[in-house]
């Protein structure tokens, strides 16, 4: 949420030195961004966003995201291009952090999301997916069961103080999930975090996805059912059965899904569930009560997390109702 | 440094739906200004600064800030240029709060601060001053002798904290100041923090002023001052005396500066030096050492006021010398 590094006209100019995008212009950092540091660049041949790599993030990771923002560019989705120096990389330094310049996607992510945004955004995950089936590098989900199981563990005393009973009910929860879990659906490379902030739109479709940021290999039917939470439910953590039967058929649209994944939804959304209810709580705890934007309420996840428990099994999520 | 104020897409469209800018294409939070939250938006007519007034900005003072722009800006002062909506205000509200639209300036600030940036600076202080002349509105100073005595009076624990026996040196300076203050000096709107950080250039020139929201009546060789202060110190506090020549060379090939505002040329200084000290120990103090930003070390201001009290004279300032 903030301009971590700074860096002055000087090392922005010498910086794009190395690029062929023409005499810097004017450079503003920008406040999106929970993990880096971003400007925006205005040069003589366009606009560009400039990222500084801060700690949070694997520096050892970035190639592969640059180069799946690359790959995926190549084939029609609309997602930032890294932009190649003269000599071909699209990693540099600057301020002694990686850095990299992607181009500027135009567009507007949407506050009130209607069931038609829904379905473009499962026509584009689908997209995504088939994308990415041909892009040759791979890294794990860092963020998948052993790292809940690892999370659980360290957050008994987390979880008591947010909510008394939580502990047993989450481990219950857990030892669910990691049973249930599919072993041999679909896989391939993943958004991971495709909430509605990272999707922007024009007329009522898909026009840009950004952040790639936690992009990874899992099951695809995993990344369906982040877009499940992040799309289909209300403020109040109503699940709204419209939008999700409106996800699910514009990414069959794009993509049949096997009875495997149909079958197995339940459990992936529970799962999906409790990986941002874990990320929400570390957030809640560890962010100072003066700080300037308070974290999202947890309670949103556990709501959601009840909701999957709770569900009859993969009709509850209006497959071949819209 | 941050977006404290967030707006979704929904609320900057109906926002804007009262101005004749076109519609909007794409916004971005950015991480300028320190008071406020500010936005970046590109519409369909062009590119656009959102500001959300905080709580840090007197309401009362807004309509003074936008017609001094909108007036200067007439004169060809090249600054941001309020925008009027359909019915002619410039002033509105979003999400709760005084906001407004002003046409975004494109430039970069400068790092490198050389003389004959200073010489530029020194020009383009003395047109805003002309340009100002017959602007009919007013603002008082808020941060001036009256505020410093104040500010003194509750910084004893403050001052002896950061150095043991400033104090009394600083109350010392402040008796002189407030003594040899000048009390009829040539006076109008000034800008009162024209820093580096506020000046854009292109070529070599003076390309944009921006951030007048400390803009005030004062005396106009109180505003050379600050920018004294401001322009012609190195990083290590050594005065550069070339620059000094050069800021007030500039200025007079706009304005001729009388013998009174000369001769009071070390006071001005000295009082500038303090009033920075001063709001620069309050935010050294109160910002937790947690926070992302470091506050400016106080100690470059202190170093200031120690140079302008042990000047010879006015010409110790490099008039006439480049």
């Amino acid at each position: 949420m903030a301009v971590y590094t700074q860096v002055n006209a000087d090392q922005v100019k010498a910086f794009i030195a190395n690029y062929d995008i023409g005499p810097l212009e004017t450079y503003v950092g920008i406040a999106d961004g929970v993990e880096n540091t971003n400007y925006l660049l205005f040069t003589g041949s366009g606009r560009y966003i400039l990222t500084l790599y801060e700690k949070r993030v694997e520096e050892s990771d970035l190639p592969f995201f640059l180069d799946l923002m690359d790959h995926l560019s190549d084939r029609g989705i609309p997602c930032p291009v890294p932009v190649h120096d003269r000599a071909g990389n699209t990693l540099g330094r600057l301020a002694g952090r990686p850095a990299a310049l992607v181009t500027f996607l135009e567009g507007v992510a949407r506050s009130r999301i209607e069931p038609v945004h829904c379905r473009s955004v499962g026509r584009a995950l689908a997209r995504l997916h088939s994308a990415s089936s041909d892009f040759g590098e791979s890294r794990p989900n860092g963020l998948s069961l052993g790292a809940w199981k690892q999370t659980l563990m360290q957050s008994e005393v987390r979880l008591e103080k947010y909510d008394s009973g939580l502990y047993q009910e989450v481990r219950d929860d857990f030892l669910h999930i990691a049973e249930a879990w599919p072993k041999s659906l679909p896989e391939g490379v993943i958004h991971a975090d495709l909430f509605p902030d990272n999707v922007f739109f024009k007329d009522g479709e898909v026009s840009g996805l950004i952040d790639f940021y936690f992009a990874c290999n899992d099951l695809f039917a995993y990344d369906l059912a982040i877009c499940i939470n992040a799309w289909c439910f209300e403020r109040d953590a109503d699940f709204n059965i419209t939008k999700a039967g409106a996800l699910l058929k514009g990414y069959e649209e794009n993509r049949k899904l096997s009875a495997g994944e149909i079958a197995a939804l339940p459990v992936l959304c529970a799962g999906s569930a409790m990986r941002f209810l874990f990320t929400r709580l570390v957030d809640w705890e560890t962010t100072p009560s003066s700080a300037m934007v308070r974290p999202k309420d947890p309670a949103e996840y556990l709501g959601r997390l009840r909701f999957h428990r709770a569900a009859r099994g993969p009709d509850s999520y209006g497959l071949g109702t819209s």
